[in-house]
């Protein structure tokens, strides 16, 4: 993702990086190049001339920018919603972590009869784990989006055999869980916590498990193809066919209109590609990488750590 | 589906199997031939010329386009609202299934008087039989929304008397959950799931019938018929009589006009009606028999089994 | 409702019945008849020609795109919300007779103390007479949405004294809901249902509550009445007013042109009306009858009946 | 609002009242006068033509649509999420007296200790008098949101002492939430609410609470300034400028066709500044008297009273 | 914000401040400029005409709309959205309030046994410092929003420890969030809170965690880049050629026509750039501070303090 927006209008109208141009620069040459060849048949030759008017310019712009819409608008709720869930790790993350911290205690009872020291001291390492854990969940959940095959950037959250163990997984963010699940009830076996607690503890846990599944969700279901490539050809067959339209009224000028157009129409089709899987690493997708070590950062000082890594900066003006 | 879109811009242009192409290809003939004829007697026969001028195709045009971008938004709509049905149903098996994993266990009590092993295995099998319960619903439920009669797909996952019982059923999916139910009243009678814990599984279980409830919804109430005749009305009026109202104007390019227009306006129309219902088996349908098998291996090797069917793999092209 | 739209592309163009037609044939010849009386006058008088020009109908008719549009989505927005409201009515109704049927027991220390049979059969009634009341209000609210006052349909579901006292209710289906709640505070307190679990039962209540409230507010809150007056003006003048813009232009077709572009905006103005109530019993209104029917014979199903009433099959091609 | 739309397609032709004329008649009349002036200058002085030609209307048409749509919608989100809120409210009333009526009972131990009438009559005023708080919640909400002091109106649902004290209150249905609160947690105290059926009822409130936030919400933050004043003035430059661009062409019937466009864009900028605010006393405005009667209504009837205030009847046509 | 919109229509047709002009007053002077430069010479120099026509203006108007279209929505979609947070949370704060007040309290048997003082005094205090804590975060997440580091505005909300600690925190509201939970525990501990009513406090903190999590959502994730350049792009080349394309048809007015239409598109360009991040200090921007103020005064109204700070006035026309 391309981070703050805080460029000038005029800084903005020169931009190149992080703008659609450097995916539709190919086509665009293609189409202004075939006008200026259009021009310059129907200029010295003259008698070949297909006028095709701009009636069907007009008539076929109505449907080209119902299409455009509609792909603008999906594009970027798939987007969005892709940013919503990663916002929904980050509270509920925070939130998980609140509750490990607080919901897990020695019980009254063993505190009284033993002296406080019982059992604290496991307590505090099972907090310290579980949210360790979560972290690595954060990370898993990256790698896992994003097809990377990385555990060694798990490693420093698990424990080696649970590493290993994840290796012959379909689906590692999920047997995270699944372990945190298993850690949470046996806690809740030792007393450590309150019957009543652990529905809230697992509460979060299917919250978490929601979240990846609608990331998961957007990112195995593309928009349906058929869509796809109708406004693909439509564009293109716009394009192509608008200098039979408009040399005859437009001249010498046709090139730059085309141009014009084309650069319109282009870029808007050009944008909803990039933003339709937003879990990539394209300079408009979201940045993973920065939110997760984010959430890393966050929840290891509220175990008061202070050996933090530092937060992720733009790499050649994105974030990844 | 046809899976992950990854065709290159080219390729997309020249893309045959799962457009709108094999869908509409019998009226884009018609009304290009018609086109063809009507040019034909206008160039020679000269004195028979009901000009339309293209002044209504203008006005209607609006209609027109406020309407396919209403039936696109719509179809869409009902297509991703499908999928979330469906990605809510990978969720929750998730879910349910860890639930079942750490929530149901022996009580400490009995554990004390009789040395661990009492009851330890009863409950791992009771555990593994309502996680095949989980998937059965499952392939129950995908064969439920395509109106398929296979009972002999859910033979793996349930017992024989289920799967008999099961026959006289009208609503076959809902009754594997109220038998999930009550194996989970039992459980709860036994000991084996704390009374605080029961709604948690229970909620889970409401989450599946309100999942099932949204598909069958979706499946069972199409668009008004009075929009989708509209529509199909208007789109066929218009591409018929698209010839006279261009033909002065155009000449003998007219059929090229009259092709790309009615392709883009059968061709909103025609993805419209085939993403409509996203349960069926078209191309752009939903994978469901792809989703159901996934969502087997995933909570089978929740259970540890090493012993699992492999995912699908698209046929032709398409994930099913 | 229109079951099951499957008919053929050629089929749906000359359908009637169930579309827009019937309801806008009045205005239509209105409209086309003027036109020829227009034309007819332009044709012959010469001399009486107010010449509107196109301009006007291009400038209003985005207007009135914008309106037509808003009020095609906001119709089918009521629409929609008003077939989840019952959709989750069916899940609703599931999940409580799920929750009927294993919440409700027998406290395991009575069992013991006095053998089993003590009050096995008493809850038998009372799981049935629950379920029972389920259905009536489901029938209940039918009614209720549809103004219809036909009380003798829930007898079969409550005792003479409650059909009795319904009779004095404004709102019947929040009464059968109260009543619910008696009787289940009842079995609270005579232990058949756990107190931790009767929050999970009214919270079910709860839940239909807010969907009667949906369905509740749809019927009596209409599009503002300054959005339809000025819409159906709108629409009204542009078609009046159209051949007197395009005769000059158009000639001997102006009643063809008037006709067809007449059609499309009646067309969907007269759609919008249609479906705004979706309560209703137009053909495109929700099968409510049905809809309540399949409820009835699934949770009869579900207490192993097997003396139920057919599903409703449509009459004259629709349903109810 | 004006009630259940049953007008006749000509009568709605037709109508003045709670249409969007009354408040734009003003400007409609100067618009169509200045094209007036503007015809008999062109056609009689000649000389004096500044002619924009009608270029600049269809470039700016297009941005002025977009606006008005979105305008459009935007406030008729806003109008139906006031509706949807209240019909929360109206939901939520009904909940939280079914919960009152069954979830606050005489403890069992007591009942048989001292014979049934112990407690039973204070339990039977406290639920009473918690649902009178419930109605005197609801008429504050509607005094609040509409900005009206007569705490009179509340005199017969709250003790003296209580109306007397919200006569400091900044917000006085949130103090009427508030002494609720306190007056369920004596109940809890003293043994008549279960521990765990407290937050149910807790749970109620907290939803008050938001329904109420949500009306503040939509009444103190109207649609940014600066969108529209933006459309406020594009509408008036359009209309305002519109007879300098056609007078050229349509000649002597540039004031009907100014006066067309004008109705048509004046309408739809009034009716999205009528309804933007939906808590007013406009014609169009949510009926908030008569919802907050309704519940009043229905919850006396709820407690067997059967001396009950009439349900509202439109005043002048309107439901206020 | 600007505060209650009551301007008549005039006023706010002559409106400048907050509306959208001061935003882009240079580059509508520069384009018309620009107008004013091509008309002289194309009137005067006469062999200097490079004419566009009016075609790419009218084709590109329709890609233009849409995205003009889209980007309104989406900005006022996150301005909403934002205001929807900040609503959030003022039900959250007075809902957290009210549970603070009433599920607090000295546990029934210590106050039998000692006399009822025993702890009423440190339960009155923690309820207070709790609340206040409450009001802290408020202001807390204001700041941190506006990325302003005044700490001292939380001095008298905290303890001085508290602020002290606050210093090294990345993310300050949280940690106040954690505190409170850990205040919550130790009150658990000590049967100040009921266990049952325990989670319901922590639910309260989670809705907290997730409101802040939406505002540094919106804060964090502008619209992405490649939409926001490619729109003021395609603007900025419309209004610039626009004068090429018209002076030819409508001559000695070009200037006029061009500043309309720039006026029209720049407007709309710049609102959207303005409301996009609703959490400034610009005119339309949310206003926190009156917000976060209205919370403060309602939180310690309801702990009966009388002495209140004033609610915010707005400075200069604006709310901030």
């Amino acid at each position: 993702m391309v981070p703050e927006k805080r460029y000038s209008w005029l800084r903005l109208l020169l931009k190149y990086r992080g703008t659609a141009l450097p995916r539709m620069q190919g086509r665009l040459a293609f189409t202004t190049l075939l006008a200026v060849g259009v021009t310059a048949v129907d200029l010295n030759v003259r008698f070949f001339h297909p006028d095709l008017t701009t009636i069907p310019f007009t008539l076929i712009g109505l449907a080209l920018s119902i299409f455009l819409g509609f792909r603008n608008n999906t594009s970027y709720d798939r987007f969005w919603e892709g940013r919503k869930l990663w916002g929904g790790l980050v509270n509920t993350t925070r939130t998980v972590t609140r509750q490990i911290l607080t919901l897990v205690n020695e019980p009254e009872a063993r505190k009284d009869e033993a002296g406080r020291p019982a059992e604290s001291e496991a307590i505090a390492t099972f907090r310290r784990e579980m949210v360790y854990r979560v972290i690595g969940y954060t990370h898993a959940l990256r790698l896992h989006l994003r097809d990377q095959d990385r555990l060694e950037e798990l490693a420093p959250f698990l424990s080696a055999t649970e590493v290993e163990a994840l290796k012959g997984e379909l689906n590692r963010p999920i047997a995270i869980l699944q372990s945190m699940s298993f850690r949470l009830r046996d806690a809740w076996q030792r007393g450590w916590i309150h019957a009543y607690h652990l529905p809230v503890l697992e509460q979060s846990l299917s919250v978490l498990t929601d979240l990846q599944g609608g990331c998961e969700r957007i990112k195995s279901t593309p928009i349906p193809l058929s869509y796809t490539s109708l406004i693909h050809q439509l564009v293109a067959l716009y394009c192509f066919a608008l200098p039979f339209g408009i040399v005859k009224t437009v001249g010498v000028f046709t090139p730059v209109v085309v141009g014009i157009v084309a650069y319109a129409f282009y870029g808007l089709d050009a944008i909803g590609d990039e933003i339709e899987n937003p879990f990539g690493t394209d300079p408009n997708d979201l940045p993973l990488s920065t939110i997760s070590r984010m959430i890393e950062v966050n929840l290891r000082q509220r175990l008061d750590e202070t050996d933090l890594p530092p937060l992720l900066k733009p790499k050649g003006g994105n974030l990844h």
